[in-house]
């Protein structure tokens, strides 16, 4: 049920955003408990001037690399759930999509389980 | 005072987009109450390889048409409104963009009304 | 700690883009105390089928240039404090981008500080 977008540079080419996809996606399966079937990500490309950040917030060393991953999902996960997401996630990008760990930032949205569906009109997670 | 980011398949044209924003728009205003006039929408394509989802999740068998409807409204709709809205959304994307109804997946995020301005610098909903 | 979407009409220009970006980001650091490197904001560009709005909701006097500022921030600013946010955003945006005030609409969407990694896999607000 986690909703993601994901906007990474542009000119990267399809392979690279399908292996950030799945990067990601792995990661929320083994740190959170998300069923490896539910899955829904948008990603987006942007050309310099529209990925504008700062290269140094709170000590991080960030390049041009940078790729942004804001999840909606259900209220619930505990903090410790949370932080271990934010280290799968760093981590698979990393290792499969060749990402400096300063250059992943994850921003984590929360709503109810009667705000999905997920098909054929239905509230399916809150009964019909 | 929804506010939609509404992301298609790339290469369905701009009639296509139009016919599904006013889709989406009217179910709103048929089951959520919504104005007709107060109606914002971003819409944007995607290509194969930036909308990543699963097939089946949930037992709803979806195809590569596919659309996602982000909807970030005000705090307050029941449940029971909510699958009503889902319902219409689904019907008016059916009957008139041609899209099957497994291919429609919904989100709500919900805010509070002092958390939008609709111009002019001002929180209408709250006072000024 | 703010993440923003920001969407404009297409075919500005990168220079056009940069000044929106910069004008907002000092309404927030001037308005709500955001520090001057935090900034974190990804811009989209689109087609005039995929910007639908009223030109008229609640009496503001839209025109086609409207630009969209979605706002994801951790919970707590006050109610006076987000309209000085709306009024500084307006007002820069119409003093160096050169938009009508009428054309600004901001929504914003609050989270937890547990919410957020500024990359490393950290929670960087929460510790770690």
């Amino acid at each position: 049920m986690p909703f993601l977008r994901i906007s990474v540079p542009a000119g990267k080419g399809a392979e690279f955003k399908k292996t950030v996809g799945d990067a990601v996606h792995d990661a929320m399966v083994a740190s959170i408990h998300v069923p490896a079937d539910d899955r829904f990500q948008v990603l987006s490309e942007h050309r310099p001037e529209e990925l504008l950040y700062d290269r140094g917030y709170l000590g991080v060393d960030r390049s041009d690399a940078c790729v942004f991953i804001h999840v909606t999902m259900k209220r619930g996960r505990t903090p410790d759930q949370k932080k271990a997401f934010y280290a799968a996630i760093a981590r698979n990008l990393h290792d499969r999509a060749g990402l400096r760990k300063q250059d992943v930032m994850v921003i984590l949205s929360e709503n109810e389980v009667i705000d999905w569906s997920f098909g054929n009109g239905e509230a399916q997670l809150a009964g019909t």
